[in-house]
């Protein structure tokens, strides 16, 4: 089975404690797409403009991700800064330029008719919703969102959550979005909306799936240290998705599976800034930490 | 085997979102020696003043807790006044009178001797280093403390980990105290004083564990209301060492199983107000517990 993964391509500056990175290849989709075609063949709907960076556009086409979705439009391709402080926990946005990202209206190719497993980036709802419209009804669609959104278009938010097969967000956003201090009540809000399962990213402290009226939890893997926390939890996303898409049914089990691939891709892709570590990822690395992670819990 | 726990006992006044009690019975070694019971026989070496409840004391002694080291002095017992803010995860202290507990200087009783485990609850570091040199070479001691201590007596506190089998502190105790930002790191830097194993106590996140060169991860139990979190800290350490205790010998394995015992009997104790929970807990219902917990984790 097979991913499409919809979102933003940008053009990141990157500024953390361990040193700076300026114009690298960033954007939700493409941390999403590099890690989801890890486990399943991969396709990106996304927009850049005409100064997208040849050389950008090779290092998706060199990890086999398929590129029919990709518009190029007439225009500056989506750009973002950031700025992480010393404890790498918050972050400053230092300037946003949507450019043609500001009217996505993302277009599933022919070619991604098949396709069953979705990722919907973190976009705006009416993007997002735009997507719903246009995949089939036994697609399992994978939705982020975060605090902008939530707080800016929540009747949007709660809309697509409803449709989503899996939702996922970090702790703040699932708190944020339900109204609830306890994890079990938030989740349990937005699992009354309808989706089949909600995974929440808890940054160092790991991941947690709540799925068929059960709990999972898989430990943030430990790392001596950590580099650049970007795109973290868009390649936990990929990683998901990809996983259950091979799998080929997301059944309890897979889910889990899925978590903890998620948190490998993850630990790897911090580890370096941007998609460095992640763009050169092997399938043996990740299964070589899949395996560690067993041991990490193991009683 | 049999455990040995020092510690303060106090009387409480606690008021948290769900609610308020007063002049409950409190302390640390309370706490844990009613969590390590559950697991082996347990002693308690602490001291209360004359004004001590005999409705407390026949607590502590109906829970089989062997009270040869309870001593009774002159004065008031210590008392302690507590009031969280709405996430629980800030409290702040409303009182503390020290009273009887400002001269204790422990002395493990004859029937202790035979004893292998002991618990070195969160006192001055020159209290705990009293203790020290009462204790065979051979035994297993685990040892508490705070940032009060961390950051008035570093030197002390040095000195007692050098000493100590194991430490347990909660995730900002062990960053403070070793001046690093990541766990790893942190962690390797009080390993490196000693100690056998460190546990690390991180709240709503569950609790990890360093040992032999490994990691080891549980859960925090997914509860929809936390009512009082006074004494988790305890519980958790308490069960963690009465377990070791039970096993006979603290190898890895035994290291791993008392980490999930000390976050089943923690994850019980703030169900209620102060030892409410604890106190009536029964051994089928933590094994009941153990077993959700690997479920929790089951991939």
């Amino acid at each position: 089975m097979s991913v499409v993964v919809v979102g933003t391509i940008g053009i990141d500056d990157i500024a953390t404690p361990s040193g700076q990175v300026r114009e690298v290849l960033g954007g939700s989709a493409t941390y999403a797409a590099i890690a989801s075609r890890l486990f399943a063949p991969t396709s990106l709907v996304s927009v850049v403009g005409e100064d997208f960076p040849p050389a950008h556009h090779e290092t998706l086409l060199s990890r086999d991700i398929n590129l029919d979705g990709l518009r190029v439009e007439s225009g500056k391709t989506f750009r973002w800064g950031g700025r992480y402080h010393d404890d790498l926990n918050s972050r400053e946005t230092v300037f946003v330029e949507l450019n043609v990202v500001d009217n996505f209206e993302p277009r599933l190719p022919e070619s991604a008719a098949a396709h069953r497993f979705i990722f919907l980036g973190n976009t705006a709802p009416t993007v997002q919703m735009g997507v719903l419209d246009q995949v089939c009804d036994e697609c399992f669609v994978v939705t982020d969102s975060m605090d902008f959104w939530i707080e800016g278009q929540r009747r949007g938010v709660t809309d697509v959550f409803r449709r989503s097969s899996l939702v996922v967000l970090n702790d703040q956003e699932v708190r944020m979005f339900s109204g609830e201090l306890s994890l079990t009540s938030a989740v349990a809000h937005i699992m009354h909306l309808g989706p089949r399962a909600v995974a929440v990213k808890r940054g160092e402290y790991g991941a947690a799936l709540a799925a068929s009226g059960a709990w999972f939890f898989a430990p943030g893997f430990p790392l001596s240290e950590v580099v650049d926390p970007t795109g973290a939890g868009d390649a936990f996303a990929g990683a998901m998705l990809g996983s259950i898409a091979e799998a080929g049914q997301p059944t309890d089990a897979a889910l889990r599976r899925a978590i903890v691939y998620g948190s490998v891709v993850a630990s790897y892709t911090v580890e370096s800034f941007g998609i460095a570590r992640l763009a050169t990822l092997k399938r043996s690395e990740v299964d070589a930490r899949y395996c560690m992670f067993r041991r990490l819990v193991e009683f």
